[in-house]
């Protein structure tokens, strides 16, 4: 009995072992997916021979060129000069803002020890980039005419590794003995949800899956339950889908992603906007305590309890106290960017207002404004303006477009100016680049960054980087006052000479840095600008 | 004479003055735009109507649920409950790895002094965000059967306020006596790079074109270059065009926007890694000067030259020196995500190794298999492996998914485990959370972010922040020591006890802040994991 008994016990033992190791074995596929970055996969090769088809032909009807529309059209390859001047006027450089281009390439290569070796390293590092963002979902696609075949073009989404019912999918051609669609997939496989009579499917399950039916309105029921499971995980990605009969064929993209978890601010909810909850002021401080302090002191009058960051890299720090700050030590001469950069890594609320440590509030600085057009818009960013000692106000407003430019690099385009008025916003425009006065997104500014690289100057980088991701405006009539730059030579004090020695001695390594960030990191050979 | 000669001196001298006015205006649209959050437009309306009549019908005809597939169809309203366990043994938790639900949306408001008022705020904030992310780039097309009409569907972008031609268009009806189409836009025009005899054409520059011919072959020719040219600026939207014949319509969207600029980074091109220019380690320390002197010195016996950066938010912080080393100050206690914000904030490498400042390097800690993965796959994060004084090694891989949860928020699922091995390194998987050790691409992770509110502990929280845009790996083969934690009693150090009581104390403030995270900033009403 009791060896029976220790048996069963030592199998009882083993089982639950077997047990354990069953249930605790984590999950996962065992057989390794390939992660290289790639471009062409097998349906995108069918597709492009497609695309070739259906958009050549008629080669032997004449056409007459339209002039003023065609020269608008993007060359791929832009030219390094700046616009034509339609006149020439004595002094009219005086009167003109004149656009200027800067042959970056020359400029960044014909001083670099090894200029071929860095233009090979960067069309390789360019070419990594684009395999990495390469999408699907942005490959040209184009639908054939007279196709009996109804399918989704654009829309249908799914997380990855769940399943979705495929919309609007359908056969209307005409009726006859037999009826039969294919579905070809590579990140996923097909299914059914539902089964409907007289309609035979094959391949339920797998990444081909084939649907026949003698009646079209039964495949056409059938149709309306098929399901798209993603398989091969991926945090964002497309998988393209052929949809097809025996003649005609379709294309379409099914967005694989985890979808966008939102970053939402609980800031209260009373009827006026709670500046200190809604609001962090941030700043970079250098060798300018006395005006930080007056900054500070002006904030305080208008807004006594928002919380104020300071980044600060001098190099004999001092202390700068008082409720609502925040004071950053940084290694010596870090400078300007990555003070930016570390200053906007601490905010916690929803909005972060920028501001220079020789800014001076006053009644005109209501960042209340600013917050309520932020509030209203879909603006991620709000410049406002800099009133300098003389009165003259500065918003800065620039626009940037960038136009492709083939191998050598592209070309970027700065001009004063901006798009257009706001609607509701009187004194309001949208641009691309503003001054730097402004109240911004938290998680916008964030994402958009401070290239720390950056230590003496810089400003419009940061708007280069930000390019396509920040919705930017800019209103004349929230103003800040700049503590004065005029200042007579026996009257600077000491730390307004050393403050002016370091910032603007000229630094050949300071503009090393820029000429190697536009040709290399953002990948520019040409700038015009005014 | 001279009377006459002031005229005209005049005259030219205000001419010279309205020419310098009128060249020097800034170029902008002085009507206002409405850049109010919105989503429906008139053609959004017209598509929505015929998505319904596409995608409905045979309603009499019956089907059959198939279970297995249409029951991982989500439902729109996740329920806060933990996965049904098939079998109860005695023991079972202790063998088998539980998953618990933690209803987030209960534990949040039964603390908050005003629940009504703080989910109508999310609510509020929730649709905002909503209204400010829409682009109908996303919307659900589908394409009608039997249409005429070719076109693209997807693939067609134009940089703001530039021109393209359309390609891929084209009507393949019957030939008859007159052939017109019609192409209808809201951020836009059309016109024409070339005419074509033979078609008319109305409306050229404006945002509702005709071309019609008694020729099909012309028409289509002249098709082939027709042009859009975004006329209202955005940085990033698109634009639904409508493309018809009296009796067809179809729909499709072209993409405005800027454009990615790419942020390549220069880190040289030796055959070997070098690993003092594609990275930087970073780090945060508190109360542990003894452990991250260790850390620091095991370091250097492999990377020399490596910076450093340490994020230090000590009472009273100690001087951290030595070549290669950027060490910050914080204000006192600003916490653990604000430091690590920072710390990533200041770099400007390629990329940043994650320590925490109780590691060890030693001979396995070889970051260039880290370098090597990043550098070959799409993956722009990689964990290794954290080994205790135990022997035994971590890794840490969860897998995240989020399911829709309708008004009361979503469901977030953790589970330990990972998707998929990785071909061609076998030591690695694809997760989607991983240990505090871990390589990322610099840009990536700076633009994922850690939330500066978590003060006393995080780590999920990263990995969800980031879910759908960090390609995250994990690899078992590059291993760091941890700094025992297994240390006696009375064998404790006093910076060890006063790491621990401030760490590991209580802290209800501190708890609220991930709550109040989970529940409002992301959105979440259920969290289920092990």
């Amino acid at each position: 009995m009791r060896a029976n008994y220790k048996k069963r016990l030592g199998l009882l033992l083993i089982s639950g072992l077997l047990l354990f190791l069953f249930c605790t074995w984590s999950p996962g596929t065992s057989s390794g997916v390939d992660i290289q970055p790639r471009q062409w996969g097998q349906i995108q090769k069918l597709l492009e021979g497609k695309i070739q088809d259906t958009t050549s032909g008629y080669h032997d009807i004449a056409y007459h060129i339209k002039n003023d529309v065609a020269c608008h059209l993007a060359q791929n390859t832009c030219v390094c000069r700046a616009d034509e001047e339609t006149f020439h006027l004595p002094f009219s450089d005086l009167l003109v803002s004149r656009v200027w281009a800067h042959n970056i390439e020359l400029a960044f290569l014909e001083s670099h020890p090894d200029p071929r070796g860095v233009k090979r390293h960067r069309a390789q590092e360019y070419s990594r980039f684009q395999k990495r963002s390469y999408n699907p979902a942005d490959v040209l696609i184009v639908a054939e005419a007279n196709n009996p075949l109804q399918y989704p073009t654009q829309g249908v989404e799914v997380r990855p590794l769940k399943t979705i019912i495929i919309p609007g999918l359908g056969l209307k051609e005409e009726t006859g003995s037999s009826h039969t669609v294919y579905l070809t997939a590579t990140l996923g496989t097909f299914d059914v949800a539902a089964t409907v009579d007289r309609v035979s499917i094959k391949g339920e399950g797998e990444k081909h899956m084939i649907l026949s039916s003698p009646l079209l309105s039964a495949l056409n029921r059938q149709l309306q339950f098929v399901t798209y499971t993603n398989t091969v995980f991926h945090p964002k990605t497309a998988d393209t889908v052929q949809f097809s009969t025996d003649v005609h064929q379709s294309f379409f993209t099914i967005k694989v992603g985890h979808g966008t978890i939102p970053k939402l601010y609980n800031s209260g909810y009373q009827r006026e906007y709670n500046i200190s909850a809604l609001v962090t002021i941030a700043t970079k401080t250098f060798l300018r305590y006395d005006k930080l302090k007056d900054l500070i002191d002006s904030i305080r009058q208008y807004y006594p309890t928002v919380t104020i960051v300071i980044a600060d890299d001098n190099e004999h720090p001092q202390s700068v106290t008082g409720p609502h700050i925040d004071h950053y030590i940084m290694p010596f001469g870090k400078g300007w960017f990555a003070g930016r950069n570390l200053a906007v890594s601490q905010v916690t609320t929803k909005y972060v207002l920028w501001v220079d440590d020789d800014f001076i509030f006053t009644a005109n600085t209501k960042v209340e404004r600013m917050v309520d057009i932020l509030e209203k818009t879909t603006l991620d960013l709000v410049g406002g303006a800099v009133r300098e000692v003389t009165g003259y106000t500065v918003t800065f407003r620039h626009t940037i477009s960038v136009e492709e430019g083939g191998e050598e690099g592209d070309c970027l385009h700065i001009r004063n100016g901006y798009h257009h008025v706001i609607e509701g916003f009187p004194n309001c425009v949208v641009a691309d680049a503003v001054i730097n006065f402004f109240l911004g997104r938290t998680d916008k500014v964030q994402q958009a960054g401070f290239n720390p690289r950056l230590a003496r100057h810089g400003h419009l980088e940061f708007f280069i980087d930000a390019l396509g991701s920040l919705h930017v405006g800019s209103c004349s009539d929230v103003i800040v006052s700049h503590a004065s730059k005029i200042i007579l030579p026996w009257s600077k004090t000491d730390s307004q000479k050393a403050y002016e020695k370091f910032r603007y001695s000229s630094s050949s390594a300071d503009s090393d840095v820029h000429k190697e960030d536009f040709y290399f990191k953002n990948r520019f050979k040409c700038m015009t600008s005014h």
